[in-house]
């Protein structure tokens, strides 16, 4: 679509400026009375909120304030099945889990499997349903609790979907669509509608219960465009806006601009890939912000503001205190680039076994989270 | 949309002009030719093609072949629910029947409840649920076998259809829907996809069956643009281009151009209305081809081309020589106007009391049209 930086749904590249992202989109920066306010609630602040990897929001005071009042918010976040689930993916999931355990909060889990395939020539429902199913694994894996989780699957939940997302898409122009992901009369009548199917999530437990339920979705920020217009719509059909709380995107291995894509396999680590691929991977193609050779390194330290081994540390090493002393260490050159790269590794590695862990069993779980209508 | 006289799905108003459309629409007449070769399979000509009710076709003459080889086809017709029916709306589907009962197929009948709610402001999801209901009946008063006969409604088979929808959606750009319907940008994302849904029946079945079955559409000529689109898409995913036969429509009691509206009461015939509604309406608003005196119409006669109780009883009289008697004495000035118009009363009252009773009887029958289904 355009040229330069760009994000939106359906392109993420060139560097990304967030602080323009948050003019731009209308969005507001999480400030300390906000963090106060989440920490006096759950009890503690996850480390993507003291770190800024979440950094940006839409009304997030609104729902801690009726949260407050007890009037319990749900959550709502996705996955468009397309391809195997990478690191990336797992950052705003791992934050919703969170939420969801210390909030005690219901998760509707959408996999809008018709998305991609609208978008991509060379997707067919076919390979998406397979990616449905391996991606089901992957976001089971996390740990969200299967009592308070509902997984919605468009193709699967139309019935109970496409009504509701029919009252929406009356309120949506073609010019507004355009406007707002920058189509033009080349994309298809598919593409134009399916914003309504993914605004659906954010009111159907209030559209299926009769109550008012305030709604919270954590999200990487390239998808605001989608629920900016969910904003405008909602309150026409007597719902709420939905609020959201919005993450940077984890960079790809290379440290190129942009966000870590499965379609650059060299740029990703995948969620089912083995401790040696990592391992290769992270020696081979992590960006550094080290010196040529080590006797330089020894002098001048290392950057870690552009070293994607520790930019990736920030997402993932919980440990405060350990993540200080691997920054000095590193920014002081007293940590080599092989031994960050190394720290990394072996984070990676656990984290993966984990998750590789709840990932095979997660098969016999599915029908489990699927949402079953009581009609 | 367009000034002057108009024929799209959702508007049909100043003075149709039949042979202007299928040079328009690309269509063709339905010739002697066709005539004889349906008459062969059907061991009758129906009055609605004697009479050139209906007149033009796509691919008739395939679907003739296909059937004289043994390959059947279905059926495949609609109604949008939004208003009281009328009978005007009876044409096609009495029409439709002739053709199951003849040929021995089945009938997809679409009830694509979201079109309408999606057109008119002033429609909610309530509103279409009644007339949804209230239009079965109707649709079942006609007599359909159903054995043969499967009801779709798009919301609640969505499930069914939102999938199939999204495989043609993705082949049909904004740009042709814009200039296939005359949306702008003002146009709404349910009004762009729609089209997408509609499509679906006419290939739902061999897309179930893994089998190619040929698909005829009996319909109004003004849904043409919809199968037009789906002429071009279908292929394209491997299904044969859907066969069609269109009927011209039945003029409103006014005689005004256009078709028969439920949105001007005076000008339709509801098939809810009683004996003496259907009296008075006639008497009342029946555009008149007579003379303005008894004594000048004995003289010069009247003029059966513009009168519209003759007009009517060219659509629902079915016996050729009590036609041609009318048509002769009307036209002589032996039959005044409120003879003809007492003519036409008394076979709407009779049409109309076999339809009541048909549909009174309906209501228990709804679920066994309703398609299920085998999951």
């Amino acid at each position: 679509m355009a040229n330069g930086p760009s994000v939106t749904p359906w392109d993420v590249s060139g560097t990304v400026n967030y602080d323009k992202l948050v003019k731009e989109f209308g969005v507001e920066r999480i400030d300390s009375a906000i963090l106060r306010q989440i920490e006096r609630a759950a009890g503690e602040l996850h480390p993507f909120l003291r770190r800024g990897v979440f950094f940006s929001h839409r009304d997030m005071n609104w729902v801690m304030n009726e949260y407050e009042k007890g009037n319990k918010f749900f959550l709502y976040t996705g996955r468009s099945p397309s391809d195997a689930v990478h690191i990336g993916h797992l950052v705003p999931w791992m934050f919703t889990k969170w939420i969801q355990d210390r909030f005690n909060v219901d998760l509707w889990f959408q996999f809008p499997d018709e998305e991609k395939f609208l978008f991509k020539d060379s997707l067919d429902f076919k390979k998406v349903g397979h990616f449905l199913q391996e991606n089901m694994l992957d976001v089971i894996a996390i740990g969200f609790d299967p009592k308070r989780t509902k997984f919605l699957v468009d193709t699967l939940h139309a019935n109970l979907m496409y009504k509701p997302a029919c009252e929406v898409a009356k309120r949506i122009t073609l010019s507004t669509i355009k406007a707002s992901f920058g189509f033009d009369d080349s994309a298809n009548i598919g593409q134009a509608f399916y914003t309504a199917m993914q605004s659906v999530p954010a009111f159907l437990p209030s559209y299926l219960s009769g109550r008012t339920i305030p709604c919270l979705i954590p999200h990487a920020i390239d998808q605001d465009p989608h629920f900016r217009i969910a904003r405008d719509v909602l309150p026409k059909l007597g719902f709420p806006k939905p609020a959201s709380i919005h993450s940077v995107f984890l960079p790809p291995l290379s440290g190129a601009a942009g966000k870590m894509s499965s379609s650059i396999p060299t740029g990703a680590i995948y969620t089912t890939d083995s401790a040696k691929a990592v391992q290769e991977k992270v020696m081979k193609h992590a960006f550094s912000g080290g010196q040529p050779t080590v006797k330089e390194h020894r002098e001048k330290g290392g950057n870690p503001e552009v070293d994607v081994p520790y930019q990736w540390l920030r997402f993932f090493e919980e440990d405060d205190d350990k993540l200080k002393k691997i920054h000095d260490d590193y920014q002081s050159g007293k940590m080599l680039t092989g031994e960050i790269k190394q720290v990394l590794v072996d984070l990676l590695v656990r984290l993966l076994e984990r998750h590789q862990a709840a990932r095979a069993e997660a098969e016999d779980k599915v029908n489990d989270y699927i949402f079953k209508c009581q009609e």
